[in-house]
């Protein structure tokens, strides 16, 4: 069945908000047999009739998100009525739920809010548990004079439409999806590598397997190889990448790198501190994101200053003059010292110029020192990453989470 | 000018990663009177041939995305090379720079490098700073048998296209758009506020200003309101956005909050201490982010554990114990004790129940109290975000922020 997906929002386009459903429903179909084979992104205007109705001759299945709101610019309910030449009929339960949501909230009643209960005759509603808006979902050639593709019409906030995908979209793809066979896609993740590398050790070996789609795709200090096929393909494919790139791998199961951290603390029953200088905090947000983190984070101090190291974690202010913060030494008294204060198993230091200023010659911005101390020794890695500050933070924490998932998978 | 976008990558329609060109491209051009009319989104295949050749008929300008590197599934230059018939020819200045950047690097020499030295007879190299792969600018009908647009070549990876738009495409769009009227788009950003009360207030009077468009986008606790149109119009709904607002907009110049913040303590020469429970370091990386915050941010104690809010900031344990770690008591003196132990002007705590479990029925998953400890006084506030673990640190973050900006331009 082809599937497409239409992103209306004149605000996509005018590049004040990034999308995130083409990723996210790309993902939630992908086992059901289902890919999208285009999407498309126009904005709030007469754009959206022209490509509903030449999506509408082309596919089975058309996702299109947002323009469903109380404000002026929110026409893609209309335009779909006229299209489909349906009737909008206010529907009295979902207008006491906009009240009564509202009301708990405290938010003012204003006149747009009520166009939000008027639903296309014979459309289902997706119930918005996240926001005001529903989704709406109009089965293939609904009004049988015109032909249409079954049609969800899906708010454009992504923390609204995810819930409703996966709650109420799921349930009415797998009903209308012939049982075909299904796919997979699978993906193994690699810190610390190049593309390149990672191609020329696994490319041929996995290409030679009949039925499988190989990509890669390249992150910062990340490479991810993604498989795609039928079972029994996936399934030669994966031991061969596996007795390849072995414990280089830190997720098959499309983990993040702190889920895979947070997971081996968790199992070996460990606590981690940080310290952060140059990373500021990431490093322990990046942490904290994961669900249950709190029984193996111990404490993390963002030191940023050269007072809050001494201050916070009893550095010796003479460590810092005669090293300099950016240094072997000081990296290493930043996650011994943390490691102390804290009490716990392991602490991660990081210390660094993330730039764009603060740099010398000897000390070019992109220097990052890593520092991990741990029961056994204190290991310190000099690294080098000349870029912009937010990747350079990226990129710094997770050479750090990889040098604590090797040191906890070789102990 | 009619500009289109061709996002080119299997791993975009798969979910592994999301685009991050168009937003950019749509800010960087829209100064130029360009906008982005079309965006698509096609697989590593065939499919690209179909849409540059679609794409070719209906724009003057074209960006097409990825599939320039080494690796099998980077075919964009063979396609176009084939649809244009031009021939590829080895440029020996970007084979010798690419082995360069590889020696000095460390990476090893695979086959497929050298095929990103390949160049279309009659295209402009654009130089990659911050990658392998090289831009290509293939001027309007290059080959004059074959009707085609300007066309822009680039590579996938954000960071390598990015500063490649800036140097490089810009200079080549100046020359080939015409010197028509520019046209101007100003985005006012508000905090803790919903769209329709936003745009109850504004909405109306804006519209009655001839020759402006005005749209809303919804993020995470903060509305941004944007208009787009000529200078003097723009500069007439400016003063009725400014005059009706007031000091709700944090931003009219499209800065973060959190950029907001720093310079406001930067022109004050004030200083910033911040105690994360809940948001866990999000808090402080925000700031961190910020190029300069060294200046004013004093230190960062992310204190998840009960344990390390009484370690890290002499929290007494029978107020924990008393109250609870997520009560108005404890984020008053998490924000008080961070204050005085950083010796700061201001801090900020935060407490709360982040989720997806540790609710309880008097303070279930959302719940979050915000501290500021200034010179004056201390405010302590209770909100209550029920939503996924991410966005609610985020919401939090910003409300937190948003209680000191508004002190910081009270006082």
């Amino acid at each position: 069945m082809r599937v497409a997906l239409l992103n209306t929002g004149t605000e996509l386009l005018l590049g004040d908000v990034q999308d995130a459903h083409l990723a996210f429903i790309a993902r939630e179909i992908l086992p059901l047999g289902l890919r999208i084979e285009e999407q498309r992104t126009v904005p709030d205007s007469e754009a959206i009739r022209r490509s509903l109705a030449e999506l509408f001759q082309r596919c089975a299945i058309l996702f299109v998100t947002g323009g469903l709101g109380p404000t002026s610019d929110d026409i893609t309910r209309e335009m779909v009525a006229d299209l489909l030449r349906l009737e909008l009929r206010q529907s009295p339960d979902l207008l006491a739920s906009l009240k009564r949501r509202l009301r708990v909230r405290g938010i003012k009643w204003t006149s747009g809010i009520a166009r939000q209960a008027d639903v296309h005759v014979g459309a289902k509603i997706l119930p918005n548990h996240n926001g005001s808006a529903p989704g709406l979902y109009l089965c293939a050639n609904i009004n049988p004079q015109i032909q249409s593709p079954h049609l969800f019409l899906l708010p454009g906030p992504p923390r609204e439409l995810q819930p409703m995908f996966r709650t109420f979209v799921m349930p009415i793809l797998r009903s209308i999806v012939p049982a075909s066979d299904l796919i997979e896609r699978r993906l193994y993740k690699i810190a610390n590598k190049g593309e390149s590398l990672v191609e020329e050790a696994v490319g041929q070996h996995v290409l030679a397997i009949p039925g499988i789609e190989l990509g890669y795709c390249a992150r910062p200090c990340e490479v991810d190889v993604r498989i795609v096929g039928k079972a029994e393909a996936i399934e030669r494919a994966d031991a061969v990448i596996k007795s390849i790139l072995g414990p280089a791998v830190f997720s098959a199961t499309d983990e993040t790198l702190e889920e895979v951290v947070v997971k081996l603390l968790v199992q070996r029953n460990q606590t981690l501190a940080v310290a952060e200088s140059c990373t500021g905090g990431l490093l322990a947000n990046r942490i904290t994101n994961v669900p249950g983190a709190s029984a193996i984070f111990s404490a993390g101090y963002v030191c940023y200053a050269n007072q809050s190291k001494i201050a916070m974690l009893n550095l010796d202010s003479q460590l810092i003059e005669k090293h300099g913060a950016v240094s072997e030494q000081v990296a290493r008294a930043l996650a011994e010292h943390a490691r102390a204060c804290a009490k716990s198993d392991y602490a991660l230091a990081t210390t660094g110029v993330a730039g764009p200023s603060g740099g010398s010659p000897e000390k070019p911005v992109g220097t990052v020192y890593i520092a991990l101390a741990g029961p056994g020794e204190t290991i310190v890695k000099k690294l080098f990453f000349p870029t912009d500050r937010e990747t350079f933070k990226l990129i710094a924490t997770q050479a750090a989470l990889e040098l604590l998932r090797k040191k906890l998978i070789a102990t």
